[in-house]
């Protein structure tokens, strides 16, 4: 008996880049989907008859794009701020003027979900007409347990509106706000943690997250916050190494964490125990060139030590406006050197492993959701090397051209 | 008698930034449009009897982008290389690789006309969608004169495949081609300068730029060419003192030139010379991204001395893949410390200006062409501020919605 089409599809004449490795090169082969899944790739698979047969004409197939690490949900923007800052304005007359992350807790706190959800929609397209299907979402500047609850329902609701996997994150330990000023001790009890259980008890929560820096929280805090994480069976990453060294690779790789993502300041010696503990290097090149850094990650050293490296948008009002994965690996390339290999398996097999997806998304091998991207493009370089241009043809999510 | 809606259009509840000056602040205003041009623009605007009415709902409005200095046509690609140079090889490797500009230009004098349209089209409709109305289009990747021809022909067929503005350069003096590797006044006397007759001949050459390097041609010999672009009538520009000072903004200058480009290595004697001439600044930071470059152009000396700036992709295969004006502007703030109201003028009267357009299209105006772009934003900075995002909400060209 014949397969239904709709059940089945076959890709054949494509130039296959997996995402299992860093290895640029493409194969020319065959992909078959059966029931939203990959049923078989290869240099060809056998078709089954009546399934639907797709010619791609000799271009790139990837997995489609994952953005491991963003902070897409929130109110308002950070646009005059840019401006002020440009017209010489200091930081503190910035944070005068209302600016800084407190205008974005203050926007994201008067929001509705409905609001929420709404302004995010724009910046999710942008990703998703990349060629992106899945996206991680933080909280992190609502800073009340309701408000950081809202943000992660935003989040949620997203991926009943758009063909997409949403994976959200609770990182309530992302600032201090300014009623807790003088009370650290104060909004770790009573917002970070209580709302870790609420958000964990309301299905909101796939991961935590925290932002471990002089200006944010120590790594003795964080462990604090890994422990609750512990306690409720949910998988932790950090903000770690940003701007210097605090320790928090090193902690989030004791914990097996998923990630540790930015890295810039991290040492040789977390490289090693990351790549021991499986936690993957998300790196961040948007917040580097906005912020001009000059300190790069060492990449040469997460290569030595074989620490599996991930790329993604950070997209963010603040330090990171960047809603395009494909110039996020640009970035990489340029900013970071990473190879064309590195860039696109850290948005493919890299970026779903930081998610611990590595079993249902990001590769191209059966048993895997068919979640692909077809290119206007024969090699990955052609993904890489230019800047501000989208080269997509189509996108599949679950088996079905979206 | 009521004007027909289709010759008459309002556009009411605006934010206007007018591109006449690099002051971001827009005025909620009005504009009149009729037979594709800018009518009256203001608080109000008196509105004739049975013209459309378009109510912006707050948005800002703009004139259409304009996108001074591109490389937009070319054949095949150098994705391979890029590549190549991240994975460790060097110069020379490449260039024993067919690497580099040759590669370029092989695979343009192996293109037809109609490959290279077919080719430009898609970098095309990138700058279009995020509003752009009018494209400045270089030859110099054919370096013989029918391969220069064609990639002028080509630009000028884009023009009717495409609600845009063309505008076309004779840029034969780009490089030296290998059959002239050792005869560099045969390569100026036998293609630069009659291939710069046929062109005008044949109308395809709004100006005439060349490129001033070490790499390339000496201030010397721009001058000859400088020399026949004006017993022709055509205006100059020129690729000058980007990876050194060579002298080429000043001739520009002395020519009366309507733009020097790149300018990383100018002098404050050269700002003060163009500024006097009138000749535009045209920052390209796309190359100065890509090339790791760090030398910034003296934006202040240029401030201080009074010259136009403007900015543009250099849209190119090789050291500027960029295909968006909009990241164009935002590399001018980040990288080169332009202001927003800068970045925007130098896309929108600065970019006309050097285009020798400024009473054309570049600002709204009573009298110039009706190109506009009305944004989901606010404020300019909601432009200039976010990377690889599409604020676009509709483009007018000639006052017809694109
Ligand atoms: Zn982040
Ligand atoms: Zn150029």
């Amino acid at each position: 008996m014949p397969i239904p089409s709709e059940n089945c599809h076959v890709l054949v004449n494509a130039r296959i880049f997996t995402g299992d490795s860093t290895k640029a090169e493409p194969f020319e082969g065959e992909i078959l989907i059966r029931d939203g899944r990959i049923a078989a790739t290869g240099k060809t698979v056998t078709q089954p008859k009546g399934c639907a047969l797709t010619d791609c004409g000799g271009r790139l197939v990837t997995p489609a794009l994952i953005d491991c690490h963003t902070h897409l949900v929130y109110g308002g923007n950070r646009a005059r701020e840019f401006q002020m800052r440009l017209e010489g304005a200091s930081y503190a007359e910035i944070a005068a003027a209302g600016g800084g992350i407190v205008s974005t807790m203050k926007a994201t706190r008067g929001a509705s979900v409905d609001e929420l959800v709404e302004t995010a929609l724009p910046r999710l397209d942008s990703l998703l007409a990349e060629g992106v299907a899945t996206v991680e979402i933080k909280s992190g500047y609502g800073l009340s347990v309701e408000a950081e609850l809202n943000m992660l329902r935003a989040a949620r609701r997203l991926q009943t509106m758009r063909p997409v996997r949403i994976r959200t994150t609770w990182l309530a330990a992302h600032a201090l706000p300014p009623e807790f000023r003088d009370d650290r001790r104060g909004y770790i009890d009573s917002v970070v943690l209580p709302g870790m259980e609420a958000a964990k008890a309301e299905g909101l929560a796939d991961a935590v997250d925290g932002f471990c820096e002089h200006l944010a929280f120590t790594a003795e805090e964080i462990a604090q916050v890994f422990d609750k994480a512990a306690t409720l069976g949910l998988p932790v990453k950090l903000h770690a190494e940003q701007l210097s060294w605090q320790g928090g690779a090193a902690l989030t790789a004791a914990r097996g964490g998923l990630s540790a993502d930015h890295l810039e300041y991290m040492t040789e010696a977390d490289a090693k125990a990351m790549a021991a503990a499986g936690t993957v290097a998300v790196l961040l090149p948007g917040a580097f060139y906005m912020l001009r850094e000059t300190q790069q990650p060492p990449v040469q050293a997460l290569r030595d030590h074989g620490c599996t490296i991930a790329l993604a948008t950070d997209a963010n009002p603040g330090t990171s406006p960047l809603m395009s994965l494909l110039l996020a690996m640009n970035m990489g390339a340029v900013l970071f050197g990473l190879t064309v290999g590195e860039c696109l398996h850290g948005t493919t097999g890299a970026a779903a492993q930081a998610l611990g997806l590595g079993a249902e998304t990001g590769r191209i091998a059966p048993g895997l959701s068919a979640d692909l991207a077809i290119w206007n493009a024969a090699d990955p370089a052609e993904l890489v090397n230019p800047m501000g241009f989208n080269p997509l043809h189509t996108r599949y999510f679950k088996g079905r051209t979206v």
